[in-house]
């Protein structure tokens, strides 16, 4: 953690005319480093993977300057599939550092042009499970097939219907060192499957979410609960659903809004969230 | 932010020799940055203040080799009064950079020593939230007095007692840019007091504290809510009362323990929290 904050605040407290080249020599220093870090060169592109005849189109992002292994993160897709908003939630964990890939649950091709279509596929999953799991299951081998991925340190986060998948994959018993849901839906067809997670959950609601009623929210803390699992949720107040979407309106009273704060703060938390199971 | 995370991952896809060259080079650089900001030189020391008759005695915890105004936080003290663990929270403060001010909400020389007094002290002030707010104001105008602090940038952050303190803080409409309750309770005698905060208040809650039962949270998100307050509360899994206090156990069976895993955790969300509000 090369987390120095203090340093913004002050200077130092000797000499003025020392006080102020040290500051100069300091604030240097912070620019080069700050200079390696920030040239961080990102790139991505679309991946085709399959299952036997089933074809699928998902889509990796890393920073090229960096050549060693490094932790992998998968990204699960809202109700709309694999889109362009995915692809940039990918690109910036990329410049986290990250190995960033974007699973593709529908199947390649396969993407709604209307929330209808939308509603109709993401009920099909969320309907079957196991498929679910199974396409989830499938893109996190994807994942690890992927060079630059440290394959021992993965993890999972995934948005609105992502959300739900990634609570999902856990529930799966999946060998990943923690998942991350933004406003996912959190019930449960089988809340004993709960037992069998292994990694540390964090669910990043909207506290005035609809599409989370208060009856969701209270069994999914009890099933976290009675399964002793490693878990965290943070309630944003005045959010709804979809906050970290800017494509999704500024409109709370429909329900689903664009939340910058919520935004900001929910990508500090993960970004917090992943360095500690990284570590 | 000078927050780089993904140094510890990687490094540079040159050539090998230039690489080896540069991950030495950075190396050394993170090093001076980091010796930088680690030969924080903090010190506390107790503070004495009045009003009108009545003597407190409360503590303050500053980083020396700062010499620039900085923001200032403020620390409420738990039911056992202003203590070691209480000091200990002021240093870490100042550690990051902050005036840190430890309140004395009881008085001078009021100490309770065990835990029937506490409930007996700390009952009087949750029973009569008028004069716990004048308390609070009194140590916030004193904490403004000291001459390191930017008056424009004050919080406050309080543990179970202090926790719900800082609330009520904010419920009297005082002047501070964010408070920080942890593990307090969240009650409020006059819910419709919520409309005069202007502050942005974060809550961080053991999931399984028996003090905080599920009816007060639910009323205080209600309260939250209905008064447009920006508010976040994290829970914390498996955590219960106390979580952040070292000397409260380890057995969450008994209602308060310690929680490692908790304590850290919220302590870097307080830290995010208050990089934003100082921003």
């Amino acid at each position: 953690m090369y987390t120095t904050g203090r340093m913004k605040e002050g200077d130092f407290g000797v000499e003025p005319l020392l006080e102020v080249f040290m500051k100069g020599a300091l604030v240097a220093l912070v620019f080069l480093v700050l200079s390696a870090s920030v040239q961080a060169k990102v790139v991505g592109h679309a991946v085709d993977y399959k299952d036997g005849d089933l074809s699928f189109e998902g889509y990796v992002a890393v920073d090229e300057t960096l050549s060693a292994l490094r932790p992998g993160v998968l990204v699960v897709h809202d109700w709309m599939g694999v889109s362009a908003e995915t692809r940039r939630r990918c690109d910036m964990l990329a410049g986290l550092g990250y190995v960033a890939f974007a699973a593709d649950i529908y199947g390649k091709g396969v993407r709604p042009s209307t929330p209808e279509e939308a509603g109709k596929l993401a009920g099909l999953y969320k309907g079957d499970r196991a498929l679910f799991r199974k396409r989830l299951a499938l893109a996190l081998t994807q994942l690890r097939k992927d060079a630059h991925v440290d394959r021992s340190r993965v993890a999972a986060i995934g948005y609105c219907f992502g959300g739900t998948g990634v609570i999902e994959l856990a529930r799966s018993g999946a060998d990943v060192r923690g998942v991350v849901s933004f406003h996912g839906g959190l019930d449960s067809l089988h809340p004993e499957d709960a037992k069998a997670i292994k990694c540390r959950v964090l669910v990043l609601h909207g506290a005035d979410d609809p599409y989370n009623p208060p009856a969701d929210v209270a069994a999914f803390q009890d099933e976290m609960r009675k399964a002793g699992v490693d878990w965290q949720m943070i309630y944003y107040g005045g959010a709804v659903h979809a906050f970290t979407n800017p494509g999704a309106g500024s409109d709370p009273r429909r329900g689903a809004a664009y939340d910058a704060r919520a935004d900001a703060r929910s990508w500090t938390a993960m970004r917090d969230f992943l360095q500690e199971i990284f570590k």
